[in-house]
């Protein structure tokens, strides 16, 4: 479960607690919303679109967007499977943007990792038309820099009816797939995760991948590199990749239980407009609004598989 | 200065030069704009509003925002001279929300660290009204939050004409003074800092006291808390503040010479507008657009001052 930003008290947590319980006349908080929903408000992510990222920290759980980029998500699919990440590192972290993995050796023809059957270049997956099978749950509350927003499949979208196009959006959490000037010059094999203030001048220029859906604080905490751009300049700064997985790789007794809130549902709005308008003592002027970004996108665990069922 | 956010190259930071050199074409860059910046775009914050705040990792420098806060940065300068903060702690890092330091004694009556002359509750300074003596830039991209936003001696902030209020807004590296549910419950012995994406929600609800211009990468950085709103559980995790000092109480050769870029030229509209839209070639859709708090606010080293002079 994602942590309830409930109150800034001046002192300890429990200093909160009767914030909480002063709540209800006014509205239901964020987590009443949680308690009273039902298991239909939650999916579980599929299995050959979740990525474990194992550092020696901990796991880093990646949900992918092959909607938004089938591709890159296929061609991350064949790296995995081909264990293309196991033993390469996190290469970069520049304080509020983003934390960047990959191989170190990509410049060097002689020690650059072999890409087997996946591909070293895609055709760019930045936009996509706006159909049905796109669903989007639009944000009625505006936004800087696309003449829609909203959330589609669980994840951060913006579109543009002029256009006929729709993308993802550079959020906190969100992955991309790196690339040099060349549009086509991204294969999924260098990643980056959005570590601060939403970079959306990104978005419609990248291919955004998917979403860090557990274990983002282990990547927004890494030290910051102190290289142009972020990245770390000596080797032993790096931080190494155990290994990538597919869930859909894992046994399933193995699998992280996980749910997420879908976000095309009753109670996905009452959740927003719980965080458009705190209703606890805290706060004593409502925002009224809330930006894309701002939205919470709540995980759970859910009930852990049974061997063999 | 602040690291430049040019590129997502898919290997090296070198893999970029080449877009630097081709990017005057169609626009300059954040970097051109700032190397053809003169000394009058740069302001030197006014040593009795520079904090100082100290850790094993490095230092952390602080502007206070008096314009906006006055009896919270008096209060806060109070405590200074008292050594207030000396040995205090960071007490909480919640993920994508905000870092907070202060006592972690400040619940119990045996160990709590005396006040002295400063003042346990001030009247809250969640907003002002809006007259000449704050002057505002105005940012005419637009923002989900607030009628207008812009800029404030170097702060990012908003206001209402209707309301004929002004308030600094919470963007990444903004310092607050945290609260109880008691709107003058705050003090500025517990501070935080906005580590991920802006909760705006906070404006208007607590008071702004300043913003973090160097060494925010190591408030960033570190571990999150595991505990209730990112508070660390064990007393072994929080992280020492060896001290805080205001720059007027360091000997003046001591200082840190650094420069903010001044938000009221020609000059920043200049950068503005090479955030807006990126002149690169990394770049193939603009923004157009820029978010408030996606405006860098540049900081460098200016010359060292020479002792005695």
């Amino acid at each position: 479960m994602s942590a309830i930003l409930r109150c800034l008290a001046a002192s300890l947590a429990l200093a909160c607690a009767p914030a909480l319980a002063a709540a209800p006349a006014k509205g239901r908080t964020m987590q009443q919303v949680l308690d009273a929903s039902t298991p239909a408000d939650w999916r579980v992510p599929a299995p050959e679109d979740t990525l474990y990222l194992d550092l020696a920290a901990g796991r880093v759980v990646i949900e992918l967007a092959p909607a938004y980029a089938p591709l890159h998500a296929a061609n991350i699919r064949t790296m995995v499977h081909e264990h293309y990440f196991d033993g390469l590192a996190i290469l970069r972290v520049q304080d509020n943007f983003v934390t960047q993995w990959g191989d170190p050796n990509a410049d060097d023809k002689d020690k650059v990792r072999a890409f087997g059957k996946a591909s070293k270049k895609l055709a760019p997956e930045f936009e996509r038309d706006i159909r049905k099978e796109l669903p989007f749950t639009r944000l009625p509350d505006g936004d800087v820099y696309a003449p829609e927003v909203g959330f589609s499949n669980g994840m951060p979208a913006a579109r543009d009816p002029k256009s006929g196009k729709t993308w993802l959006a550079h959020c906190y959490g969100m992955v991309g797939a790196g690339r040099d000037n060349d549009v086509d010059s991204g294969s999924g094999a260098e990643l980056y995760v959005v570590i601060g203030e939403a970079p959306r001048q990104l978005d419609r220029n990248i291919a955004v991948v998917g979403r860090v859906v557990q274990g983002m604080e282990l990547l927004a905490s890494l030290p910051r590199g102190s290289g142009a751009l972020g990245f770390y300049e000596k080797p032993e700064q790096r931080v190494a990749i155990k290994s990538v997985r597919l869930a859909a790789d894992v046994p399933e007794a193995e699998r992280m239980p996980l749910q997420l809130l879908r976000t095309d549902t009753a109670t996905f709005a009452a959740l927003v407009e719980s965080r458009r308008n705190r209703s606890d003592d805290w706060y004593k002027v409502p925002a009224g609004k809330i930006g894309l970004c701002g939205v919470p996108l709540p995980v759970r665990a859910g009930p852990a598989k049974k061997t063999g069922s």
